[in-house]
């Protein structure tokens, strides 16, 4: 592991990471904000921000405004990259396919499968590597926007033993039924769409095995609220389900990290609090 | 003036407006930060931010985690560009001259005096029609990073008048004596130094009609510190002018948004309190 750049901010280190993913077969870069309160030598809790469609690891780290809270809450916050990158690795010319559009998931069809496994990044192999090497402890939670946030449902649902609660900026919750999701569905795990419905929020929490916290906010002037983002569909489903829901409809706000910086203290706050800061 | 995208952040509105600018002949695009308190039907006092070599009006909008704290105060915040744009518009292929450095001078020099009037710009222009077209008081104050730090110093010392504070991050103090100010100043300016020191916070601090209030933060990791910047250099000229400065040296910070981010809060609350809030 590599570090690519530290920089102090909050008190805390605003850090880049670059390293060989086993399961990516690729290099992977990722960030991390690291609070005051590891310095002062405790264990801190981590919180997994996953990000949308385009993004790099940067874009949270950059916009979100979330380090702030995390230095005061004593969070640790990671910040992964949202697909294999680089040259051997498979593309495409559009914004959400491809780099930059992993949807997290586990791609079995080709050309994609080779670097393809998010799903088994953010679950497994970043969460050792981050376990292995920074002063945390085995408590996690996990956020995301858009895309990223169809990833923070999805994963928290199937692994609800390994986060304490889970919340969402804007979610793509039914990639199934949507454009973007049944796109790269498609192209992902192929035509057949069997194979979809396990990273599909609204289908995986049927198979919670713990009722895990579940925060969710949407912006109502969000210009893919609701053609690609029905997070009401997914209120519905979880309710159903008897998972605790906390949905807040944001009138006027769009789907910019203008959005996810006015709300992101309370979602920090959610996840302290479950996490039992 | 033309509103080019209006968000909603923090209960009141991020918006980008385009005009055309008489003093410097081509088309500017600045950012506004509006609380909602102006929605409540008050008016509100303006700090103007200042940007660094290479940012648009963008750049402190995104990334310096402003907002939330002009909400809280009741502050409204105007973000300029930092130089004339175009295709009419002379530049250079350095990042440190032309288009995204126009160092806050009124050029007098070819090929730059033509456009290149920021000075101007941002003493009278704007302000004029910031006050025209919002819900402001003329209660101003001015702040900025890096060559907008420099720009903030220079423009409320030479107009104590219009300004209630100032404050700077990382400032470029002295640019008639570092590598920045000497190559711009002498495009800009013409190589005789002596229409120099007009644009030198260093020397306008003699020229100061009023005790304004000072405040600036200086990381120690700074890479551009101190061969750029010397900000010691501005409090012993200021302190022997009989100006209030408050200096901070904050250890391991660079010179990035992340060490801005994580001082805001104090530069806003300074201007908050001198602005009567």
């Amino acid at each position: 592991m590599q570090l690519v750049s530290s920089q102090k901010m909050f008190n805390g280190w605003q850090q880049r990471y670059r390293h060989q993913s086993e399961v990516n077969q690729c290099e992977m870069t990722f960030s991390v904000y690291v609070p005051f309160r590891v310095a002062q030598g405790h264990k801190v809790p981590v919180v997994y921000c996953l990000s949308g469609l385009t993004c790099s690891d940067e874009n949270f780290s950059t916009k979100a405004g979330a380090q702030q809270y995390a230095a005061q809450l004593g969070l640790m916050l990671v910040m992964p990259d949202t697909s294999p990158r680089g040259e051997g690795v498979a593309d495409d010319a559009a914004y959400d396919l491809g780099q930059g559009a992993g949807f997290y998931v586990n791609a079995t069809a080709a050309p994609w499968a080779a670097h393809y496994r998010m799903y088994d990044y953010i679950v497994s192999e970043l969460p050792a590597l981050i376990e292995a090497h920074f002063q945390v402890t085995k408590e996690r939670a996990i956020m995301g926007h858009s895309m990223g946030g169809h990833g923070a449902l999805m994963i928290a649902l199937r692994n609800t033993d390994r986060y304490s609660s889970v919340s969402a900026f804007a979610p793509i919750v039914n990639p199934m039924d949507v454009p973007w999701g049944q796109k790269a569905f498609a192209a992902y795990l192929g035509e057949d769409s069997k194979a979809w419905a396990q990273y599909d929020a609204c289908h995986c929490v049927n198979h919670a095995t713990k009722r895990i916290p579940i925060l969710i906010d949407q912006g109502s002037a969000d210009d893919f609220y609701p053609s690609q983002l029905q997070p009401e569909k997914f209120v519905t489903a979880a309710k159903v389900a008897g998972l605790p829901v906390r949905y807040n409809m944001r009138p006027e706000y769009d789907h910019s990290y203008y959005f996810i910086a006015s709300f992101v203290e309370s979602h920090l706050s959610f996840h302290a609090e479950h996490l039992g800061l």
